[in-house]
């Protein structure tokens, strides 16, 4: 059934329902940023492959919504479906809520399966309709019931994550957890992102691309834990030690009924950004609710000490895997083929070769000359090309290890790369460096210190469109919340920094249609001095890399740049030439030599 | 009449209107820095005069409290009294609203005068008092019935900024207000910060200490502008400037009665956080509002060309004097008798010799040696000091010109200083210069760009424990909204850096007992580049005086640094010669000479 077929087979649907506007987003039920295939719902009914579009069924229209980074694709993938494009901010396209404003009339019915939406998209929609008198319908599926060859629910295993690698038992952070619970003064506790279950329950899954997570939902409460998920994935041993914790074991999708049996003398503990609007709604309206952001975030986002010790291990591992991969990258461009493609191979295979490796970490980006200028490029078969001397290569990769996941991103120069490249390498390297060495008081948050990586930039009129860094999940996401590096305000992305926080330091420069450049050393957060002004902190750069000195100008760095990229490269050779042989030593010391 | 004898009188009449506990601000109606002495009662029932506490009084207990700058001071002045200190922040000291929550009782009746009390404030106090099931009585100043030589309310005469001055006409000021009003769905916009009507009617007057302001209100109206103030401060011809504005005016205390009369065609435009509690209450329950900062903050805080024209010829001529002052400073002191204050009357003789002087723009701190250490000093005749050789004084003071109001800082050394002040002054104006070139995209606040001055602290495990820098008011108040340099967020003093903008630099560093350095500049914001990026944006220094070379350490600076100091000495040296006569412009060639 082309995408022809399968509108009319869901318009026919929609009369049946009485639905006149079908919302179609491509998301699961835990607001995941990668999605099971289960979840392609868009994908299926536009033919539009892309990570983010939705799209908006009427009886005679289909229109697909999407951004820049898309219009190219979209155009080709959405041609002969009768789909049209909308491109998003791009003036003569209406905006999709101005759209569905301007079609609902009164008595009409806006439907959208209220799993795969936001609480905060859900009230939009749902002010959309009441404003035009018409109703709307937020329980149906109505993809599923066309959708005859739907990809199944992921049936993999889970696994459980021993105390050796999380650090702390479940047992332990249900304690903390319902701690919070009683402080917001709530009894009940509805848990519906994959990354605070697992870390919560020490459990891990494979229900999802790179991501290790396991599809299910939780609710808190003070003696028992009510846990949703398709049971055939849990072995005998989790399923035991779930029972010594008191968790009762649901279906995956009975949470949409059981929530809606809270009575008067529940109060509930959620995160309205973090839960979907069909159980937001499914909630009688006495319940008394406590919104606040999910406070297993935090205690997630502050690392035990054996996660830290794990990570640290997990990220030296990943630096001797990369300097293996420069070494062989240096030596082998222009003698034999590697492309974008073959070149992320071979640094997977340095790092399965370094032990505990689980899988890539997220999808990777690995892009060489032009492609290095498009932030989100991914390479595939049909852009997939070879590396070349005279240009840079990017590769932004990570590694789930048992110790832990990495987010990695180095330069290389290929052979001899014109001056302007080593320039702008050079600016990168001074903006990760000045971010990387940061003072700071206790209490400061990203917004704060973002700028030592900007000055570099702005001090010449120049930027980087993104941020400067996220947290990392430890097997869990790897953009987690709540810290990061940004100079505009983003809702859950600029707590305060505390000490055993994992934030990513990621500066870049791209230049459209010669290169990109982008360095990324993750930081670990520590406490420095306690004085009479306060807790001095500072980071703790436990990425060790080269930064690659064939594309180093030192004429355009001051001395007190020089000396921070000497110390970081003394610490790159003294940690790493423990694992290293003679031959690889002697390389390395080329490449951390003092400049 | 003592304060015991105050206090006895208080509770007589608390006692005959039925209230049982009575709070006493200082404040006055408009939630000034800076009040007149008809608002001073909390000086008149506690005897404690300085600028910041708060009295509780009840039948048998009085209680005042009031912050660590000021424990001496209110140890000296409430003993006898029968007042208890509170010492805020302190342990063992209950906060002032947990001891009135635990000692109101069913029945009882907290009572304040609501004109004196923001919004916030008093809802807190409302919130306390239904907990406990008492009552609130906002609309009685009990202290009013006592004070029987309670000073008059100001009846200095008010004055008009003429268009070469203000730039811009009233009318065009009062069509500008309305169409926010109209863009926020307004029709009536109640304002009663002093400075946002001053600036909207290009009026100002007497009536607080150092800023020119009018004790008004005012209700803007689409057609019309009710202006509540006493008019015997009004010629005849502002009188007919008004008139022909439209405007009404009222008797000052009128407004509380007029706005109870506002019906349901009325759309208020209200900022809760500059707005008396009694104003805000007596609004009738159905009188629809919209909450929002006043449009007037950002449309005042931008300065317009005129303005900008002006503000640098205040800058030039307050630079002017003070390197005047400067040179008489360096070449008497310990020659004659200069003292913290007779040093302040030379440097405004020096200022009023530069014509069109109004008045010192705020309170100056003037402070040799340890003195210097305390942030909030102001010398008086009881702590002031003689200045000798082998210290710092600091003097942050400010002219009311009429092209505008200055806010400058400088730290001088007198004869020869250890080397430790060396390197601590030599801190500060790294940290000023840093923050004083910053570079930016627009869209920055002052949380993304203030750590540039905290950065040669932070990197050495030091901090200075105040804001960066404020905005500048036109002849309106000293610290002005909505703009500002900090690193801890604060309402208000963190909005987005527009070009227009006048905010102070002003880091400095503090020894306790020993010595305290500030060096402050004004900075106004300038569009600098726009390209693929954005819109740049840089910092004109237009403070222009010298950081003192007897105190800077050139070998704790890096080459960049120097630059720095050596690009705003020269600029320094260029702008000021004009005015200086030979022997002036040699020694100012001397202290603006590179290092």
């Amino acid at each position: 059934m082309g995408v022809p077929e399968r509108l009319t087979a869901l318009r026919a649907e929609m009369a049946a329902k009485g639905v006149d506007v079908y919302v179609v987003p491509t998301a699961d039920f835990h607001q995941s940023e990668y999605v099971g295939d289960y979840f392609k719902a868009r994908v299926y009914i536009t033919g539009f492959s892309g990570s983010a579009g939705t799209a908006v069924i009427t009886a005679d229209e289909a229109r697909l919504w999407t951004d820049g980074r898309y219009f190219i694709q979209a155009e080709q993938q959405l041609a002969g479906t009768t789909v049209q494009l909308m491109k998003m901010f791009e003036p003569g396209y209406p905006d999709m809520n101005e759209y569905i404003d301007s079609i609902l009339k009164p008595g009409m019915t806006l439907a959208f399966d209220g799993r795969a939406v936001s609480v905060g998209e859900g009230e939009e929609y749902a002010s959309i309709a009441a404003k035009n008198d018409a109703k709307v319908l937020y329980s149906e599926d109505l993809i599923d019931a066309i959708w005859a060859d739907r990809p199944e629910l992921s049936k993999k295993p889970a696994f459980a994550l021993g105390l050796e690698y999380a650090g702390e038992s479940a047992a332990d952070k249900l304690k903390r957890t319902r701690e919070a619970m009683v402080a917001a003064g709530a009894n009940t506790y509805v848990l519906t992102t994959l990354d605070d279950i697992c870390w919560t329950l020490n459990l891990r899954g494979d229900d999802i691309d790179y991501f290790p997570l396991l599809l299910s939902y939780a609710v808190i409460k003070m003696d028992s834990v009510e846990f949703y998920v398709d049971d055939s994935k849990l072995s005998e041993e989790i399923k035991a030690d779930l029972v010594a914790l008191n968790v009762n074991i649901h279906p995956y999708n009975d949470i949409y009924e059981d929530v809606k049996a809270f009575g008067e003398e529940t109060v509930l503990l959620i995160d309205p950004d973090k839960l979907n609007y069909a159980i937001y709604n499914n909630f009688a309206a006495d319940v008394k609710k406590v919104e606040m952001q999910n406070p297993t975030i935090l205690m997630k986002a502050i690392k035990n000490p054996v996660e830290v010790e794990n990570i640290r291990k997990a990220q030296i591992k990943d630096s001797v895997a990369h300097v293996r991969f420069m070494k062989w990258l240096k030596e082998n461009v222009g003698k034999i083929r590697i492309t974008e493609m073959s070149a992320t191979d071979k640094l997977d295979e340095f790092r399965v070769e370094m032990g505990n490796f689980i899988r890539p970490s997220f999808e990777p980006i690995s892009s060489f000359g032009p492609h290095g200028a498009i932030v989100h490029y991914t390479s595939s078969p049909e852009t997939d090309v070879e590396l070349e001397e005279g240009g840079l290569f990017l590769t932004d990769t990570g590694a789930g290890f048992w110790e832990g996941s990495t987010d990695v991103t180095r330069t290389y120069a290929l052979g001899e790369i014109p001056q302007q490249m080593k320039d702008d390498f050079t600016l990168v390297a001074i903006s990760n460096l000045s971010l990387g060495s940061a003072k700071f008081l206790e209490g400061c948050t990203g917004l704060v210190l973002d700028i030592l990586s900007r000055k570099p930039f702005w001090d010449r009129n120049l930027n980087f469109n993104h941020g400067t860094g996220h947290g990392v999940g430890y097997l869990l996401n790897i953009h987690e919340g709540p810290a990061g590096f940004r100079w505009k305000y983003r809702k859950g992305e600029t707590a305060v920094i505390r000490e055993g926080m994992v934030i990513t330091d990621e500066p870049g420069f791209y230049v459209e249609g010669s290169h990109g450049i982008r360095l990324e050393n993750e930081l670990l957060a520590c406490k420095g001095e306690l004085n009479e002004y306060g807790q001095f902190m500072y980071f703790d750069e436990i990425t060790l890399i080269p930064m690659d000195l064939d594309a180093i100008n030192p004429d355009i760095m001051t001395a007190e740049e020089k000396k921070l990229l000497n110390n970081y490269h003394k610490k790159v050779y003294a940690t790493l030439t423990p694992y290293l042989n003679d031959e690889e030593t002697e390389w390395l010391a080329k490449y951390t030599r003092e400049i």
